[in-house]
Order: structure tokens, then C-alpha cells, then sequence
């Protein structure tokens, strides 16, 4: 048995948490296991480094960015490693680049490229354990770069890959995924298992758990992911390839977000390429897009509607009021009280009726739908944001997902 | 014009230091000069991290302190770099092994084996700072070593050698060298230009401003080191070869050392080897012996006396001790209230009598003179600790040092 452990800021946030750490990492040797682990920076220690800067420049070189809180994961490692020697345990720290990160040369958010870490395996197999600072790399012209916040999930994803591990642990401080925000519903229940295609719908919809990147890639090389608590030694939510033998239930859980929201431009005169001429400027000013839904003509005009992330709303109106005018649309419309529900879920391939359930369940409580869209093992509506707590209850339970007891 | 400027700790030990220090590097661009630049840590924040590693574990691995305190000067170049690109000046930070410095494999006192920083030399010729990391390297495997404290100055020099800089300027907290210890002789004067050899010989008498290898390493490839104040624009002191066709003051400057203490094993019976009997196990208890005086032979029996750091007197007492027993020696007495006082100067080779001036200024002091010993451009004696002030200033006036006006 061979694994990953990624531990994240909070669980490597102070000398003591380091202390738990080693131990959680000597529980496991103890099991015969060979065990890799990636690291965070001490949680704060990153905004510290950044702040530095900032107070140094307004715009700082994104390369001397890199190279700047690269160094959080430095001290992490290095620290754990002497703790693991503390514990008699032989350890040794890798910077990204010592343990075989090469990435693309873009700063601050470098795609990796490769991960030759042979020599860590060297060391796994005989009992030793090489400490691996995540989130970074190198160019291929050595320069230092960063995956970008959050990243060090998938450094953890791309080691255990390299490494050729049986799973990859990652440990923060939620004990796994629930059914549902349990602020929300009480009666949430942490999930013991989940697909990659369910994470990943679950991560794009803000479950600040696991980055989508980080899922994308463990899905691509089939990596399980055991998503688990540092803070206790309760079995947290095993992500994996979808196991077709299990009876699933209609949908796994139900995902909210408020950060939406929505704009509509109306009477544009309907021609081609209408799309482009919009969403080209949009892309351009780097606004996301969600959802988008176009409506049916008539005479000749149509509306577009979409959603875009709470924080791009004055610039997206902004910018939809100049496109309206060039192009002869009739007016742009905003509201930045929406929100989006989702019901995901492998299930949903297999039952029938689970979009139309889903949209009866709203109805009886008078929820009024003002956008849809789904993929396979989702379906994602836009409400107004005061119903988000009805809406997230109503399904939970309608679904019966609700914890026993 | 090329050179290497290097800034210690407290030059860079705030950002506002930090901006003061990119000014004084956009003054040399100003000028034309291409310039390279090496940093130590914030100060203070090298015993940040030592202070973590310390609370981990009483004897942390050497490998991993290593790692960990190499981020102080990682930190350090990538905020310089930032704020030079702040000024307008393109700057790229570079740690000891982006840098080229290969090293021995012995962690936390490395020698360096190899710089290789040609590729410095190609932004150098642009206009372009690299700023490099100092104190650092990696060595053949690629593991992060450092040269132990003060090696900042050891690596600035061998970056002005690799990069064919005509000066390595040394940025300190003083102004330059001074011929003797102005808290005890105000009139001292800061000399402006000083040879390696006496350089040396201050630096191994503790004067602090300059790390003994580096001024081997500069006198090794004739590289001046321009040691100057990083606080004021004064001209500091100039360390170069000795200008023979100089006329030379009969000594340069007065030393002192108060971190001395004084061992005398009495009555051992003469015989060859007395000698590596004693010192053998001294150097193997790691203990740094200084001035030796072996007293000549009566009746069979011989005095042995030599000098130690004063911190490691209670150590060599007790080793002595037991050696006393094994030699068959009659006693063992230590004084650790003594101290040596120095007269340096490359002059006293064409002077002649100037150590007996100094012991004649000391007679009429009524200082008694414990030990005696010389180099080709030192005298030093070792003499009771309460007499170094009078002692430094009677020489200084003496020998006429002192600062006109």
C-alpha cells in the first residue's frame, strides 16, 4: 500500500498542529504503508508574504511573486521533516522543483507539465518519507512558479500519480462532503463515497473542499481521493471512479450558491452570430459565465439572459451597456439577488423524472424558477436568492437524503 | 564598470530599509555601472526560523535547517527585486542554485565549490539586476546547503569573482574600518583603504564588519571589497592588494579580543610529542586554540600555556584535567579574565622595532605582558582583561593614529 497525504494550511497552521501531523503520517507507516506528503504553507504565512509585497508594489512582478511565497511551503516541509526525525521517522523535504515539478512558465497559476519523482519512491520504499512543498514548480528554464491558491491539491493529486500511490489522502479541516450545507439542513449527512464527475459538480459549485483542477486530474488518471478531517481520525468521503454495481439512490446531494448573479439584455434584433458578439467583449474583460439560457424569437428580436459571479456585476453592466447600443438592442436588465440550487448526482442517469421532481418540489413551495440548465448528473436552477434555504431543505428532504436519527 | 554589491541584515531589514537599498542600487545604474546584487535574510528573521526548528526538536536534521533558514534570503531577494521593478529597473531574484553556486555537501557550513553565473552576466549587460540569494547553494545532488553565518559575504565576493566585477561593495551598519575600537578611543580614525593581509588580521581578531573566507577569497583572486555604511553615502574602507609603492604608517590599527581565556598545564615531564598529546584531544572536543606558548624546559619538566574562546573555558579545564593525569603532568591553572590586544599593520615589515615599541608603551603603563605572539604583519599580546582599554588607547596614541582635529 502506497499513498499521498496532502495536508492543508490549517493542518499544518502551528508547531503544534506539525506535531499532529507527524503523527497522523506515523499512524500510517506504522500500517506498513509508504507514504509521500505534500504540504501547505502555515496557514496566514502566504497572505503574510503577500501582503510584503503589496505594501512594496501595487502591481509586483508575478514571477518574483512566485519565487516570494514559494517559501511558505519551504517552512512547512522543512519543519515537518525535522518533527518526523523527532518521532524517528527518516524525512526529508523537497522543494516543488527537488521533487520533479516542472510546469508551464506562467506565474502564479502554472499548468504542471511533469512529475518525474522516481527518486521519492526511492525513498518511500525504504520507510523514509519525502515531504513535498505542494502548489509549486519550476519552468523549464528553472524560474520558480506557483499552480496558484489552492494548488497544492493538485500537486497532491499529480505526486500520487507519479508516484504511482494506491490513493490520495487530503486532509483539511471538514470531516468530507455532506448532502448538503448542514448550516442549512441540519440533518445533512457526510457521504461516504462519491464519483469524480459528482465531485467535480460539487467543487464548480463552490464546495471550497477540493479544487476542480485537482478532481479533473484524478479523474483523468483514476486516483482515488480520500477526502478526510486532520483534526479527528473519522473516515471522511472517498472520491472515486463510479461503482456501477451499487444501487444508487435518484441523486447524492443537493449544492447551493449565492454568488450569482444574473443579466439580460433584451430586443436584440436576431441574427448570427449574436453569441459571439456578446460573450467575445464578456471573455475579454475575464467575467465568467454561467448559465445561460437564450430565449425563443419573436418578430425578429430575442432576450439573453446569463449569470455571471456576484463580483463582475457592475462590470458586466457596464460593459452590456455600451454592446446594447451597438448593437440596437433594446434594453439590459440586472439582478444581483440571485442564486443557483443544484440536485447532482450519478442517479439521475438511471432515474427517470428526477429534473421534473425537482421542479414539482419547488413548485409546491411556490418557488418560482427563473433559469435551468443540466448535464448529465446534474440539474442546476436560478432562484431568487431569499429561497435558498427553502429550496436547499425542500430537495434534501424530497430526495430523502436526510441523515437517520 | 561592474561590480557586486552586497547588503547585510540590517539593510534589508525592513521594507523601508529595503527601499533605501534599491535607491542605492539605482544610483550605480545611473551611472552606467552593471551591477549585481547579493542579500542576506531580514534581520532577525533567519532566528525566526531557527527559533521554529529549535522548538521542534533539540537537535533538528542540518539538511532541513538548511532548507528552512534559506527562505529568509529568498524572501529577502524577491521584495528587492519587486521594488526595483518598482523604480523602473528590470530585476530578477535568484536563489544560491538558480545562481550557480554549487557546494560541498555539509550542511550549514559548506564551502563553495563552483559559481557559475554566466547567465547572470547576460541581464547584467542589459541593465538588469539579478538579485541573488547569499549565505547559499546546493550542492551536487541538489540539496539545499548554506555556509553558516556571515556567508553572505563569502558568497558576494565569489559572485564578483565569477561574474568579473571590478569591486565587490559590502554594505554594512558601520562605515568602514577603523584603526582601532571607537568606544574606547574616540579619536580612532576609519582608515580608507586597508590591505587582505591586515584585513585578516582584524577580521580574525573579531572585528565583525567582514567574514574572515571572504577576505581569503577576495586576497585568493584580488578581488577589492569595498566595505561601506548602507545608512550614509560616506566612502567607506577600500580592501585591496598593498600598494608597495605606498609610503606606510608603521602600523595600521589596534585590536582587541576580550573573548579569551588562558590554560597553563605546569611540570609535564619533557618529552617529544608533548605537544600533539594535548592539542589532539582539544581539536577533537572541537575547542579553537589560539596562541600557544611552551616555556623552556627545566629539570626534565616543561609549561605548557595557550589561549581559548572564553566560552569554551570550563570545557578545556575539565578535559585538562584528566589529561594532567594521563601525562603525569604536576597542575593545571586557567585564568579566563585575560584578553589580547593587537598591533596590525603591513608597514611593521619595513619598520623595524615595532614590537618592541609596543611591549616599551605597555612597560610604561606598568602592563604586564602574559604572552607574546607574532605574524609577519601583527604583534599580539595577551595581557590581564583590565588593562584592554588602556592598553588599545596608549598604542593607538603611541603608534599615532589618532583621527586629526
Amino acid at each position: 500500500m502506497r499513498i499521498v497525504q496532502k495536508f492543508g494550511g490549517t493542518s499544518v497552521g502551528s508547531l503544534e498542529r506539525i506535531r499532529a501531523t507527524a503523527k497522523i503520517i506515523q499512524g500510517e507507516l506504522n500500517n506498513g504503508v509508504e507514504v509521500a506528503v505534500v504540504v501547505s504553507a502555515m496557514s496566514g504565512e502566504t497572505n503574510r508574504l503577500l501582503a510584503m509585497a503589496q505594501e512594496m508594489s501595487s502591481a509586483p512582478s508575478p514571477r518574483e511573486l512566485d519565487a516570494l511565497v514559494a517559501t511558505g511551503e519551504q517552512v512547512t516541509a522543512a519543519l515537518l521533516a525535522i518533527e518526523l526525525n523527532e518521532l524517528g521517522i527518516s524525512a526529508y523535504s523537497f522543494s516543488g522543483g527537488q521533487a520533479g515539478f516542472t510546469t508551464e512558465g506562467n506565474h502564479a497559476k502554472a499548468r504542471i507539465k511533469d512529475v518525474k519523482s522516481e527518486h521519492l519512491i526511492q525513498h518511500m520504499i525504504k520507510g523514509e518519507v519525502p515531504v513535498v512543498t505542494g502548489f509549486q514548480g519550476v519552468d523549464e528554464a528553472g524560474n520558480i512558479t506557483t499552480l496558484g491558491r489552492g494548488g497544492s491539491d493538485t500537486s497532491a493529486v499529480a505526486l500520487a500519480v507519479a508516484v504511482q500511490a494506491d490513493c490520495c489522502d487530503i486532509y483539511t479541516d471538514v470531516d468530507g462532503i455532506y448532502t448538503t450545507d448542514p448550516r442549512i439542513e441540519p440533518k445533512a449527512a457526510k457521504m461516504d463515497s462519491i464519483s469524480y464527475e459528482e465531485m467535480l459538480e460539487f467543487a464548480s459549485l463552490g464546495a471550497k473542499v477540493l479544487q476542480t483542477r485537482s478532481v479533473e486530474l484524478a479523474m483523468r488518471y483514476d486516483m482515488p481521493i480520500h477526502l478526510r478531517s486532520s483534526f479527528n481520525l473519522i473516515q471522511g468521503t472517498r472520491v472515486s471512479k463510479e461503482d456501477s454495481n451499487m444501487e444508487r439512490a435518484e441523486i447524492s446531494g443537493v449544492a447551493y450558491n449565492r454568488d450569482e448573479a444574473k443579466v439580460t439584455i433584451k430586443g436584440i434584433p436576431d441574427q448570427p452570430g449574436i453569441a459571439a458578439s456578446v460573450f467575445g467583449p464578456v471573455a475579454e474583460a475575464d467575467i465568467n459565465v454561467d448559465v445561460i439560457v437564450q430565449n425563443v424569437s419573436e418578430d425578429g428580436f430575442t432576450d439573453l439572459t446569463f449569470t455571471v459571479p456576484r463580483h463582475d456585476f457592475a462590470a458586466t453592466m457596464t460593459l452590456l451597456d455600451s454592446l446594447c447600443v451597438s448593437m440596437h438592442a433594446k434594453e439590459v436588465r440586472g439582478d444581483n439577488t440571485v442564486a443557483k440550487v443544484s440536485i447532482i448526482g450519478v442517479g439521475m442517469r438511471s432515474h427517470t423524472g428526477v429534473a421534473k421532481k425537482m421542479f414539482d418540489v419547488l413548485a409546491q413551495e411556490n418557488i418560482n424558477i427563473q433559469m435551468i440548465t443540466t448535464s448529465e448528473v446534474k440539474v442546476t436552477v436560478v432562484l431568487e436568492e431569499k429561497y435558498v434555504e427553502l429550496a436547499v431543505r425542500s430537495l434534501h428532504q424530497a430526495f430523502g437524503l436526510a441523515q437517520e436519527g
